[in-house]
């Protein structure tokens, strides 16, 4: 391989990395086939084949058998800085496009495909209610006073046996009850960060810990994250490395909103990083027990010297309105636990005696068989019907679990517009730019697939398609629309 | 009036106003009547009578007609810090001994003289249990879904409600619900300063808000109290001017500990002076619903100016276990309410509704009257009780609402060691050192009188007697009993 092939290999090599650093194919993200590669770059199969096995060797892309050439979950640019992800921390200032896009969930009259949640038919709402009675009627005095700080003891003792499998079990002790895991997450930044210090987040992330953030006053670095192997744990070690961050806030399983699940061999390094650096891990669980198939734990459960602050709810899986989360704090269950007492004083005790029923009896977790299934073939089927309805060039990421689409589309398009006319036709999505301090995710929006799918659901997706190849036109608005 | 006259005249004055000024008499306490002090002091009745006389001019004593000669609330050596309250913010690290104390509150075998609450017997049980039922069978959605951050409105308009008579009322858009008055007050402190600022507080003041600022690491500046008038206006005044407080914390109604309520008037003056000064005020009025007579209004009702962050539940006049309060911040408002977000999201739906209830109904109202008699009644007994059974010297102050009472014994006496003995004894109590930063307290103890007054807390109030006595006597100690 000499003269003009060099050349024309080198060249094509170099072209194929400048697209994936300035993010024209992004981590994950599916690169064209060998065949079309060699008509776009007018060479041979040949070439093209060695391009690729030239940047598979240098970890830009992974080559999977059958099914073609994707982006690396984690590419060298990406972890060096100089691609699109700029490596500095930034101060939030999130928190009134967030209120008005979330403003919407309580319009009784739209459809709901915005605040990611299991819709109520899926739940065992009769259940639920039931139990809620006789522990009125059996257990009045425990309804009426003050629990215990720690929790009601059957409440911790059915959370500390969740864990029994792990290879570092919760124990009972650790566990404290707090309203919501919102209130474990807040807890928990507040317990190892100080205002102005940085915490490391996945890209896109939650935007209500980007809010949590912001409300804090603390700064927040994004790490690039795969939209199918979670955050990219090279990265991650540069920042524990040089001290740029207090702590490191992830979602390591059923992601929102990309709903990726990291292995488990990445969720025990990711939890080593944090231990040899000495930097506390705040796992945001609340999606986790949604996942659609079994195996995954926490990384938690890798979590041998104390260092993850481990947080979790019940607003996913089974009721919202009753605001029960837990924080297994750790290493740092002491100042955490101060901080709930003045904050609070203690959860109260009813929504703790009824989950401890629903556990102990094990109604929780066949309940969680169907709830998964279901979430799962919702998922899949508003996902075919944005490939079918939503413009070329539009991607969905398969998740792995939890209720959300995130939908990628062409990027000159813009989520916010999309937002505001979706409203305007009874439709309530949740554009993408909340997801990154940065409004890197402007192309992007979130869909809540936790309704049972119905006609009505898939007009609305049908619609927003509409609207999206409308607005997305080149001569953008709805005028232009014949 | 000249020579010797003149001299024994000062000479007594200024003794009278030694042990006004190093505590021997403390504001609001009634000094020995005339007659006796001319007996001690060996003079006329009416050298007495003009000594008096000086010590009011100069705003040392009160003389009421046929009541006596008091304190005053407020004297000029403790304005000035010359007395024994040190004019200096301290830090405050009280958290251990306050958790030890609290501890026993779940002991079930135990005289439960220690949290300050009524006993559930002098709760409408049945009529809460039920309407939760209710709630269960007739809106289930509403229990199950979250609830608008701001609040259920149902509930939000009866708090507004509450306020019509005010001159200032409190706007159903100002009201944020809050998971406890506890996380009302925690919310507030966060939204009006930052760690390192300093509070003025009551003195005896909550322990529960000492442990607040003690966990977000607040300075705190106590400001001298008067048992029955409150908070030292002209003190508080100077901390204001000097700047040497960002806020105040302060609990105009049914004050725990002490059981004062401040004057309308005075109320009105703590209003007008943190909105002079620009320092706003956090009012804790947990026990404004459980004032023994009508008439009272919160200051938050004086508040023109929005300076007030006004913070309320029903954890003591109804039920405290599912943690439910509200705080009306006034100009406070946007920062708190993003606290409030990020701290919880929103607060549990089915408490709400169960207050919407109970006073829509009016029958929140009408359970207020009995409580109000049977908490009088009850406070009356127990400080007959003590008054006869525990050492001489001992005094406690009538309260004007709630159900404590703050039992000052002989100074040389140590409420610890009488709460380890009565402990023992199978009694909980809460010694009085853990209601002031600087150990102020230590001969005081508060004594809850939720509880219906049968033989059994008779005879308690008599065993802590006893055993006040046993360790009270000059060679003290369990052996030096006969």
């Amino acid at each position: 391989m000499l003269g003009q092939d060099l050349y024309l290999y080198e060249s094509i090599s170099l072209q194929l990395r400048r697209h994936i650093e300035g993010g024209s194919y992004r981590p994950g993200q599916r690169l064209p086939s060998v065949r079309s590669l060699s008509r776009l770059f007018n060479t041979s199969v040949n070439t093209i084949i060695q391009c690729l096995r030239q940047l598979e060797q240098e970890n830009y892309i992974e080559i999977r058998a059958r099914s073609g050439t994707f982006v690396a979950a984690c590419p060298p640019a990406i972890t060096t800085g100089a691609a699109e992800f700029e490596f500095l921390p930034v101060e939030i200032s999130l928190s009134d496009d967030i209120l008005h896009y979330m403003e919407p969930h309580h319009q009784l009259d739209l459809i709901h495909l915005g605040i990611a949640l299991p819709d109520p038919q899926l739940m065992p709402m009769e259940r639920i209610m039931n139990t809620l009675r006789d522990i009125t009627r059996k257990q009045p005095l425990d309804v009426w006073d003050y629990t215990h700080p720690k929790g009601h003891q059957r409440f911790t003792l059915q959370l500390a046996r969740r864990s029994l499998h792990y290879p570092n079990p919760i124990s009972q002790d650790d566990v404290i009850i707090t309203n919501g895991c919102m209130e474990a997450i807040d807890l928990a930044l507040r317990t190892v960060t100080r205002p102005g210090d940085t915490v490391a987040v996945e890209s896109p992330t939650y935007y209500g810990t980007l809010l949590a953030l912001e409300v804090l006053r603390r700064k927040v670095l994004e790490i690039p994250t795969s939209p199918s192997h979670g955050i990219c744990l090279s990265t991650l070690e540069l920042a524990f490395k040089h001290r740029r961050v207090s702590a490191c806030l992830v979602s390591p399983n059923a992601q929102n909103p990309l709903g990726f699940t990291m292995s488990e061999e990445n969720k025990q390094k990711l939890v080593e990083l944090a231990t040899h650096y000495n930097i506390p891990i705040i796992e945001n669980d609340v999606w986790g027990d949604t996942l659609y198939s079994d195996g995954a734990m926490p990384a938690k459960a890798y979590d041998h010297a104390g260092m993850v602050l481990y947080c979790h709810s019940f607003s996913k899986s089974l009721i919202p309105g009753i605001r029960l989360g837990w924080v297994a704090p750790g290493r740092f269950h002491h100042r955490l636990r101060e901080l709930k007492l003045v904050s609070s004083i203690t959860t109260a005790s009813a929504p703790q005696l009824l989950l401890a029923r629903l556990m102990e009896s094990g109604f929780y977790a066949q309940h969680l068989v169907s709830l998964r299934q279901q979430l799962a073939a919702q998922a899949d089927r508003v996902r075919q019907a944005v490939l079918e309805w939503f413009p070329p060039g539009t991607s969905v990421q398969q998740p792995s679990g939890g209720c959300v689409l995130w939908v990628v589309l062409p990027s000159h398009m813009n989520s916010h517009s999309l937002f505001e006319e979706a409203l305007r036709s009874g439709i309530h999505i949740f554009p993408g730019s909340v997801f990154s301090p940065g409004q890197r995710y402007a192309h992007c929006l979130r869909l809540n697939v936790g309704r049972p799918v119905n006609s009505a659901v898939l007009q609305a997706v049908r619609r927003l398609g509409e609207i999206a190849r409308r607005t997305g036109s080149p001569t953008e608005g709805p005028t232009s629309d014949g």
